[in-house]
């Protein structure tokens, strides 16, 4: 198996790819690592590995046709060998539109799929497991047939990355009953109702997301986003209220010493870094990319992703169910 | 100023109503209350007040037509008797799709409003105050025009309620940055940029909105409902956690005698009978839905809402404000 990494995309300069990068090379010695960026900047790494040379920085907020044409850059060169090398994997911290873009452009679509969705996992909390949750961010609004698609994708991610052998898919809804929902959400419930590659459980709510049955949600980009965001932001601001709790006077200070190891594995439950990676679904091969300000363990964990997803074979059972289509 | 009470809405039934209406008493002796309800439940209650008799309730699971043909149901009555007595204001805790549909046909919309939107209290957990998000669920998609009022009647519930001289407001969007979000949004972004009549601060991620400089969140009504019921999964979910991380083992269990008052602050901060109801902002009456699992405190509270609103004279501002248009 081969992984090709976009060495120069993390906010966090080369220096956390780089650590990354060796953390993952120490878990799997054996898969051959890909490393594109600076050759100068990668010359001290301890293993041995391919470097393709790229002196080129995509920026942040660069326009989608701009990436294209920075050919020498490191996510549109790495995107490009992972295609000509016939590489497994891609991973990038570098810009998501640029990511989503190059990806779509270079790697190509499966025969088949309309449009890829953005995938992640997110923290079951009722189980201590794991939610697939797509699209969270590659489209604003998604058609019926789209939404259907994706319920199909998240099935297969659920089962390679979770290990789920038959996931519920349930759509993201502002009710339970069916006929609530927009258009597009009413009419893809009617489509995965009659689907037979799925388990559907018909509609969850926002606030059943983390603590219900599902083990796949499925939702437009637009939607997955704020789904996703409001989560963090919630878990974020929650995390502020228990410092503040337990900071409040001596007696609360004394409580944090005897609670605090419980209260560090919740932290670590939802730290953004342990999920990795968001996958492009849908494309000709497992394309990952990494939180922009990924650290080394958040980069090691989204390459570990691409690993599963491509030990797995997600492309090739997804062109497989599009074939039987 | 005369309110009006919906006395058998509630999931708990009248006695959580009645406890309420009499809670809301307590703080309020000067308020005349007209209660809507069967005269046989409300026959005990220690205080004078009018009384409606009505023998109906809407069922959670009924049709807008359905309801409206309901005149004898304690809700449509409500609604009748706030706009033939020209009441204040009206509280429910029935059914929103009932409340939502008779107001708008019985109490009117106000001269100009295009749609009314449901307006609720978030906690802003960076000053301890609240945020007002609108819309949270009268509509799914909202048009660019009514988003830039909804802009309008948040900034005067923020006023009237939270005490804001010149609130912030932001659109909830896909990114911070101009030109993100979706086709309406980023026509209502236009829109608020050139209004005069609102201090607009740009778009707000959805992580950004609990911890965030806004004191209004302008949505469409589908994203509002998944941004509100996410925080609210969110919180519930963390506060599993917590409870939790304190009964990991002995030691975390003494750490909660120590806390346990920091954590119950912060219970509070996060309850949702806190809020008390939501405003059905742009028709002819301060219409208020409450939680349909109100107890005794959260029906007081959202009467309190009422209240306020129509002391401050919300509806006469936005009236006010669509002539100047």
């Amino acid at each position: 198996m081969k992984i090709v990494l976009d060495m120069m995309g993390s906010d966090k300069g080369s220096a956390a790819t780089k650590e990354g990068a060796a953390l993952f090379h120490e878990r799997h010695p054996e898969i051959e690592l890909v490393l594109v960026g600076s050759k100068e900047e990668l010359s001290d790494l301890p293993f041995s590995f391919e470097l393709v040379d790229a002196q080129d920085v995509v920026e942040m907020d660069m326009g989608a046709i701009e990436v294209l044409r920075k050919k020498e850059s490191s996510l549109v060169k790495a995107i490009s060998t992972c295609a000509t090398e016939k590489a497994d994997a891609v991973v990038s911290a570098g810009s998501t539109g640029a990511f989503l873009s190059a990806s779509a452009l270079i790697l190509k679509k499966i025969e088949g799929i309309i449009r890829p969705a953005l995938v992640t996992n997110f923290p079951n909390l009722r189980t201590g497991g794991s939610i697939v949750i797509l699209d969270i961010g590659a489209s604003i609004r998604n058609t019926p047939e789209e939404l259907a698609q994706f319920a199909l994708m998240g099935t297969l991610y659920s089962q390679a990355v979770n290990g789920i052998k038959d996931p519920k898919v349930r759509l993201l809804s502002n009710g339970a009953e069916e006929g609530k929902g927009s258009e597009e959400g009413k009419a893809a419930y009617k489509l995965l109702s009659e689907s037979k590659l799925i388990n559907f459980g018909g509609n969850s709510e926002a606030s059943k997301v983390l603590t219900g049955d599902s083990d796949v949600i499925v939702t437009s980009g637009y939607d997955g986003n704020i789904l996703l965001k409001a989560t963090e932001g919630a878990a974020k601001g929650m995390s502020g209220l228990i410092k503040k709790a337990f900071k409040r006077n001596l007696f609360s200070k004394i409580g944090y010493l005897f609670a605090h190891r419980g209260f560090d594995e919740l932290k670590k439950t939802l730290d953004p870094r342990s999920t990795g990676g968001a996958l492009l679904c849908g494309v000709r091969a497992v394309a990952v990319k990494a939180h922009g300000n990924s650290d080394g363990l958040g980069f090691a964990n989204a390459i570990e992703v691409a690993y599963r997803l491509a030990n797995k074979g997600i492309v090739e059972s997804l062109e497989k169910a599009m074939e039987g289509k």
